[in-house]
């Protein structure tokens, strides 16, 4: 598993208010808005910050598997380029010491991902998404999952 | 205030359990590693991950004035250029709603910063950190901080 963080996403309480502060607010550019569902705010070289309601990234983890509900609040993500990428990552992870969440699966979003805790409970989310290209200046973009 | 994270810091419970894991376990290689302190490791182009204990980071923030404990076990750090800049990212993030949890200061670790929690509470670090400096090809250099 290299070193590398694609999204963070953090679990928020109130969408609404979360994208007027981020977007109206501050004035960043969604690179994606899904009303009442998800925002993506482009916020670095290959990185982007998601604002997702807290009861449905737990939902997307495995509804809460985490044992300490204080480091529940996000997750960071790592994707990679292929389903067999995520679970070689995975097996990465366990063989340090993660504590695994959800096994290597399908997606709801249509995707391939995985969930794992570090030693401190905070979370990783390791996917395959065939819709997230990052191009060469380092923009993120978010199209269709293709299986 | 533009849209960039430079740092994501994980409050740990166990700083060398956390070592062991993404250092020894991952193989991940720190970009500074302080005993007992805190480890930073790469983990995108500018992007750095912090391993600091929870106690730690709580302080940094002006010891957890944080209303809702469940997101105060990691921050986010936007970097900007000088003193000023932290004053006026500060004031776009008042202007656009946030709570300000520690006014622009001089900083322990001898830079200049503030603290905001956004909507949902998540903590923000606005920084001015002579000794960071990011490379054209994204390695970020961490030395020693110039007053």
């Amino acid at each position: 598993m290299d070193p590398r963080v694609t999204l963070v996403t953090l679990g928020v309480t109130d969408l609404a208010a979360s994208r007027r502060f981020y977007v109206d607010g501050l004035g960043w550019t969604p690179t994606l808005d899904v009303p009442d569902a998800v925002v993506f705010l482009q916020v670095g070289h290959g990185l982007l910050l998601a604002l997702f309601p807290a009861t449905d990234l737990d939902a997307d983890a495995g509804d809460s598997v985490m044992s300490d509900p204080t480091r529940s609040a996000f997750s960071l993500a790592h994707n990679v380029g292929s389903e067999a990428e995520v679970d070689a990552a995975i097996a990465d992870a366990r063989a340090a010491g993660a504590t695994v969440l959800k096994e290597p699966q399908r997606a709801a979003w249509g995707g391939y991902h995985a969930y794992f805790a570090d030693p401190s409970g905070f979370r990783w989310e390791v996917a395959h998404n065939s819709g997230l290209r990052v191009e060469a200046d380092g923009t993120v973009v978010l199209g269709p999952v293709d299986g």
